[in-house]
Formats: structure tokens, sequence, C-alpha cells
């Protein structure tokens, strides 16, 4: 008997071709599914019972407007309600249930959706912070770095763009420097612009500088990701950036952003409602733009303090609201974004690992396909933090391990060991454990198990300082991949030529 | 509707009644399960061929040897063989489902089995630290400040007994303070004695004191929590202790305690197996002593590293294994001891947290209904540790949130709230949030959600200097629970007899 998988009949519908990818992973392990399916369907009719009651505005996008009234939606000015099953009936239609976003290293190429997930950093931090340079605006030095750094990490799959805000570059050109930072330092996937429709089409030029323009239109390379204005809103400029990123056949990450009883009400399963509705909106659009084109159903559903209003991540309040929304895209037959290694610590400490553990733990649950800010996330998004970024990289080897379940084989049960060793003796120097030892668990890389008197005679050490030492490490290793000198040329002589052509801003 | 649960169809057999306590924990939530219903049949398949082809031993105690050879083992000296089926037949025929495990403060009663979960703080420690006094020897001192601390513990249900070793007291004495101070400052269960018999007898003679011997022949009020002598024996101390409690209708905790690779096979299926044959065994002692005695199935495997051959923590081959632990024990349907807040950390760091964070969810998706070690562990179990305590203590009240589900309601799904908001608009003042929030979620005690200025304001605290000051405030605030002035007169008099008794002894 071999790896133990469940609930894996799913429908094939749409999908793209499957990546060889050597840093995939793929769950062997079944969904946790929290709600019955008579619970599923009361938070999908209220979803419904929100776009047909309440409705969403779009507001200042007549083109996108216009795809949904001919799609059937009831248009009064920018507010726009739809029938009942109407969205899901656009989003079901022509969704992929899975797709391959390609990295220029094909190894590096990573599948989005069914049974596959995928771990990004961080994403959008103005501040970094590390334990020797403490907490300052982030750099284009900095993202530079980071973006090396998670070149070399073992479990991240993706190189998401903002990993932090180079706060030194000009507002309206920082993502030249981006997109060309990660596509020279990084062979891993990428994340675009979304801040602007013009910084949107630019990251897609350059990716057909990259890959080649005939193969971006039939192949994603480049995912953006939005945020909805929550409760119910899609600002044009949002929704512009989707539609360039759909028509492109590029990726979209539709991710409505509610901190419950701000955006949203404070009992979660409104909050789950309203995200439902929201993200199965901006599905529908990508799909009305273009029928096929790749997406992601995301979520970013968290709690606040009710002492402070202020938001609050790894509660159990957002672990239920995860196993929900996984159960929710499952059904609709979408890849999920969901969950990440979040906090409102200020600092790599028990506070931190405890949030981020529970937020990723849950998420991943639930069936998570796309984890952004699965590592260096600290003090609710406003900081990436060096040691933060390989000690979340160290835990997500583990959860490697987890999703892979457990192997069922005769070695792994061990009858022949048993026979050798017998009651009351050890299993230190058997055969079995000398043939199986090297392979048979994950070492944790910071999870120090040596006895308080080595530990101590080494330091005393605790988690971020070890940590401190190895991101450095990876520094110096580093080795930039290669990237052809015409490809190169043409690249840095785009991002040459765009600055050149508009005056720096800074806002 | 209501708040969801699942999987809760479960045969009911010999159970007591149900306590009507406070603090009960009793899950809304489904099981995870990992293994389909024939991995399940293969590893019970396994633990049988063990039993039946290696069997297991007890070394020293014909009695124990006799009631199994009366119930169908095949006895070779010390060496006991078992039919397939044999042991789980035993098992199955009388062991309660659930049972109640009374305290002295009725309010403070558990359940344990079922869909009850009881959460109890270490146990067995030798050293204890916190952030003033550093890392030292266990004292009578901290045994009684942490049974304080516990006792003011909003979470833990569970009063545990070697929360910390008292050094300071002869090795053959401590039972005798320890049991005491359990019962004069606390008012929650606890364990009792379980390094002799004698020490065991003492144990549940004090509690006859304090609860009356006809209660306690007929109702649970302490248990002992023995390891078997993993792999495959129990050695005659134990289960000469493990008949004292049972045949007294006192709790035993049958926990085979298995680190990969040194007492049980590397690769997880086979500990898994071995841990179930193990547990069987030892549940089956108890029923075969006197049917329909108070009993838990428990577990305590986990994984080493594979560079030093030091037991680790929060593994992910631990949860995988807590998985499987879960389903084997609901299908023979015993309580289940899993789990633990577990770490090989030196300081409540970091590490500490992200492993207990994991060790303890996988455990309690599996649907673990008792959680020794739920609080303060570190160090690999070598230190108790004051901060880490309520630190736990905090995560233990996330953990009740999301045992509970959500509660699918019209008032949370705010229908009304989405009609008085509408698109755009925030959430923080309307009518639903200001009649919601106040209950709408947990509020993390260490878990600082303020703004970076405000927390640097405060002193830039990490978790750990939180929860120093918390623990100092619990302490001041303690205030000694009620014993009745004869009862505590006899319980005194009692241990001073049997001190007096025999001389001290240090090992």
């Amino acid at each position: 008997m071999g790896a133990v998988g469940r609930n894996r009949g799913s429908r094939r519908r749409g999908r793209q071709q499957t990546a060889e990818a050597v840093q995939h992973l793929e769950r062997k392990i079944p969904y946790y599914d929290l709600l019955a399916e008579d619970a599923i369907d009361l938070i999908e009719e209220h979803a419904d019972r929100i776009l047909a009651e309440v409705g969403i505005e779009i507001r200042g996008d007549e083109e996108a407007i216009g795809l949904f009234r001919d799609a059937g939606a009831t248009v009064d000015g920018e507010r726009l309600h739809f029938d009942p099953g109407l969205v899901g009936d656009i989003v079901t239609r022509s969704t992929p249930r899975e797709f391959v976003q390609h990295a220029r290293d094909p190894k590096r190429s990573v599948t989005i959706g069914g049974d596959h997930t995928v771990f990004a950093p961080g994403y959008g931090m103005p501040f970094v912070r590390d334990l020797d340079g403490g907490r300052r605006y982030g750099s284009m030095e900095d993202l530079e770095r980071l973006v090396k750094i998670n070149q070399t990490l073992e479990w991240t799959h993706h190189s998401s763009l903002v990993i932090c805000e180079p706060t030194d570059v000009p507002v309206n050109k920082r993502h030249l420097d981006m997109v060309a930072a990660h596509l020279q330092y990084s062979t891993k996937p990428l994340l675009g612009a979304v801040t602007a429709p013009e910084r949107a089409e630019d990251s897609i030029e350059m990716v057909r500088i990259v890959f080649g323009p005939e193969f971006v239109d039939g192949n994603c390379v480049i995912m953006g990701n939005i945020n909805v204005n929550s409760p119910l809103v899609f600002d044009g400029q949002v929704t512009r950036v989707m539609r360039i990123y759909a028509a492109a056949n590029q990726g979209v990450v539709v991710c409505p952003f509610i901190l419950g009883g701000a955006m949203g009400p404070v009992t979660p399963p409104g909050a789950i409602a309203q995200a439902h509705a929201e993200a199965m909106v901006g599905v529908a659009l990508t799909q009305l733009v273009r029928p096929g084109a790749p997406v992601v159903y995301g979520n970013f559903l968290t709690t606040m303090s009710l002492r402070s209003g202020a938001p609050t991540f790894g509660t159990p309040e957002a672990g239920l609201a995860y196993f929900a929304v996984g159960q929710l895209a499952r059904r609709l037959g979408v890849p999920v974004r969901c969950g990440g290694s979040f906090t409102s610590s200020k600092l790599p400490d028990a506070q931190s690992a405890q949030e981020s553990a529970d937020s990723l733990l849950t998420a991943l649950m639930s069936g998570t396909n796309f984890v952004l800010h699965a590592a260096g996330w600290l003090e609710g998004g406003l900081v990436m933090d060096y040691e933060k970024l390989v000690l979340d990289n160290d835990r997500l080897g583990m959860m490697h391990v987890l999703l892979r379940g457990l192997n069922l084989d005769d070695n792994a049960f061990a009858l022949d060991g048993f026979r050798e060793v017998g009651p009351g003796n050890h299993f230190l120097g058997s055969a079995h454990t000398l043939a199986n030892y090297e392979s048979a668990y994950y070492e944790a890389k910071f999870g120090d198990s040596a006895s308080w008197e080595q530990w101590r005679e080494e330091g005393e050490l605790d988690a971020r300082q070890r940590a401190n030492a190895d991101w450095k490490a990876r520094l110096t290793d580093y080795q930039q991949p290669h990237l052809p000198p015409d490809v190169e040329e043409a690249l840095t002589g785009f991002v040459a030529g765009r600055k050149e052509a508009v005056p720096d801003a800074w806002y």
C-alpha cells in the first residue's frame, strides 16, 4: 500500500499542462472538512443573498461593468446586483481547476490548484528588520538581498514581488527595478505589479522579454495579486489591472481583504460569506475578460483586537474561517490562496511563532494552494524580518513532510525490526534503523535538540540568533543564476527606457 | 442552525455520569481522519502481528501474567503472546468510553473521553526556569507556587502532579508532599504517584481522606500516568501500580513511551503499530483487574535528531502519528491521551512556540481527550518554565475557541449588517458590530497587537517578558481554596505519620 490520499476524486476542467518541478509539493493527505455539506450550502446561500440584495460596486471602470451587464447582472450606476447562482455559474464555466505558472528555470515551474501547494515569501512590507540593523525602511538593497536569500530557500517555491518595499526608489518606478531584480536574481516564479495599470503592463512586457511573447500569450508566467476594496467594492484601478493580466492570459489572485469588525462583520460566518461573494465576483471578471484565464480565489480574512481595533493574526476565529474557505473553494473547483505565516508580533519571538504556526497549519489543513506571506512576515505585514524569513522556511520544510503523509509499506511497519530487536532492547543499532534513519525524519535547521550543557557551551543562542547566522551564510553562498546576456541587456534597456520616459514620482 | 458537529455518532458503553463542569471543553468540530479505513485496518493488523509473533514481556509480576493467562494469552516465562484480536476484545468488552474524574470542587470535575478535551500542565520536570532565576533544580517551594499559578489558569482543567520535581524532599516522601499540596492549593483534579506501589497506595489513601472512602470506590478522583517500558515490556513495578489504581476504581493512563529509532522503529507506521499494541495491553490489564475501571489509552510517540539521537518534538512525523493514534483510539472506543505543548528548546522562544503549537494542534485535530504537558513544558521535558506555563495557557484558550467551531445562526451571517453598512463603508460603528464585538473574538493575553510605536514606548517587551509579569500577578492574586479544617488535619496527619514511619531515601 502506498502513500495515503483521500478526497482526490476531483472533476477535471480546463486543466493546463502539469509542471515537472523538482520543488513540487503535492498533497497526499485528506483535506479537513470543518463543515457539513448543508453548512456550506448555507454560506453559499448567504453569499448569493449579499450579491443579490446588497450588491457590489465597481467604481470607475465602465468596461468591467459592461462585461457583467452583458453576463446578466443588474446594473444601477456603479452598483451591480446578481441573481443567485449567476456569479458562480460564470466562475465554474471556464475557470481552470489548476494551472502551471512557469518559471524561467523550468524545474522551478509550479502548479497552482488541485492538490498542489505553493509557498511564496511575504509581500508588501514597507519596513525590514534584522537582528543587527533593527527596524528600518526597506531599500532596493534589502529587496535584492531578500530575493537572493529566498532563491536559496529549500522550501519556498515562489519569489513573490514586493518582498520589501524599496522605499529609496521613486514610487512610479519601483515596479521596474523589482521585476528586473526577481528576473535577474531568482529563477522562481514571480508576481507582477498591480498598483497602476501601466505598471501591470510593464510587468507583463518584462516577462515577454525573458520568456518570449508567444510563450507568454499561451502560458502563465506572472501573476498579479489584487486586494478587493472590501466591503463589496472593486476600485476601477484594480479591475483594470485584473483585466490587463487576464487579457494577457496571466494569473490574477483575487483577494478580499477583511478585518472582521472593520471591512466586514465581526462574526466570522458573515465575513466568510462576504469574502466568498467578493472573491467569486473577482474570479468571474477574469473569466469574462478571457475564459480559461488562470486565476486564484484568494482570501485575507482575519480578526482584530477588541481593545484597540488593531488587526490580529493566527487567531482561532481566522483558523475556523480558513477551514470554511478551503471547502468553499474546493466546491467551486478553483485554486485557492489562503493563510500565511502571519503575526502581529514585533519580533520573531514566541508570539510570532505561535501565531504563524496556527495560521499556516489551519490553512494547509483546509487545502490552500497558494500561500503568499509564507515566510518573513512580521508586525501585521509592516515588516519583512530577515531572521523570520529563514525560520519560517524551516517550518515550511516540516509542512512538506506533513502534507506528504504516511507511507504504509512493509518496510515502514518494520516487522523484521521487531523480530530482530525484541522486547526491551533498543532499535538504535538495529538493521532496520540503519537502513532507514537517513531518510526517516525531517531534520529541522532551527529546532535545537542539543542538551542544555551543549547549548550553553555554544552561547545560549535562541532561535532568532541562530537564524541570523543562517541568512548571512545564504547570502555568502548565493550564486546568481545565468540569464542570457542578450536577454539581460534587453531587460535592462527596457527598464532604463521606461525610467527615462517619465519623471520620478514619490506618491 | 446551531453549532456544527460531525462524526458524533459514537457507541455508548459503560458511560459514567457526565460532569457539570464550568471548565468543560466539549468538541463541536469534526475529527481529522488522516487515514482511510483500510489503512487503519493495516495498522491494527500489524499491532496484532507484533502481539502474536513477537509478544510482550511483563517482568516480575506473576499476578498480572496470570490475569492474561486466564484471559487466553500464551505465556512463556515472562513473554506473552496474544492471538490476533484477543487484546482488542478484552479492551472493548468493558472499557468506559468516557468517565468523570471528580475534583474536590464539583464544578472542576472533568469528563475524560468522548468529545471532551482536558488540559493538564507539565509533569515530571526535574528543573524549573524563570526569567529572573534562570534554570535550577525544582524545589517544594517551586511546586507549591506552580500549583497555585495553575489553579488560577483559565484554560487548564487539571492539576497534574509532578508539576516540577521537588528535589529538596526525599525521593520516597515526595509523593506525600506533592499530593497534599495539590489537594490543599488546588481544586482541579489531580494525578497520583506511580513510582512505587506503596506510593500509589498512599496517593489513593490521601484522596480517600478528602473525598471519603465510599465515594472513591464508586468514582474516579485520581489517576496514575504510567509509561510502558517500550519496546514491548511492562516492568512489574509498573503493572503493580496499574493494578492498584484499577482495583481501587481509579484512573490509569497507559502511555507507551517511544522515541522512534530508539524504543521503536525509526519509521512512523511501525512505531504507531507498536504503540497501539502496547497501549492496548495496558488498557486490557486494567479491565482484567476490574472490568469498567476508568482508563486512558495513552501515547508518547516522537522522533529524534538523526545527527545526535536527541529527542525532537513538534515534528511533522509526530503530528502524522498523532492523527493515526486518534483514529485508532476512536475505533477502539476508549479515551485517548495524546500530544502536549512539547518542545526541545531551552527557552520559550520561537522554536519553542512553533514546536508546541504544532504538537498540540495536530493532537487536538486528531481528537485527543487528555493532554498532559499542555502547559509549561520546555527542554524535552527536563524543565518546567514559569513563563511558558502562562504563555501556553493563553494558547489553550485559543484552542477552546477552535474546538467549539462556528455558530452559523442568522446573527452570525449579519445580513442586516450588510444592508446597514453597504459597499465601501466600515462596520466599526455599525449596529451589528456594537451588538456582537464583546463576545466576537478570543482576546489573547500575550498576542501583542499594538503598534510598533506603542510597543516601543512600553519597553519593547517580547512575549516571554510579558509572561513574566503575568505569573507574578497570578501568585499575588492567588487565594487558597477552602478545605474543611478536619480534612486538612487528617491529611496533614497522614503525611506526618507516613513520613515518620520510614527513613528518608534519596534514590
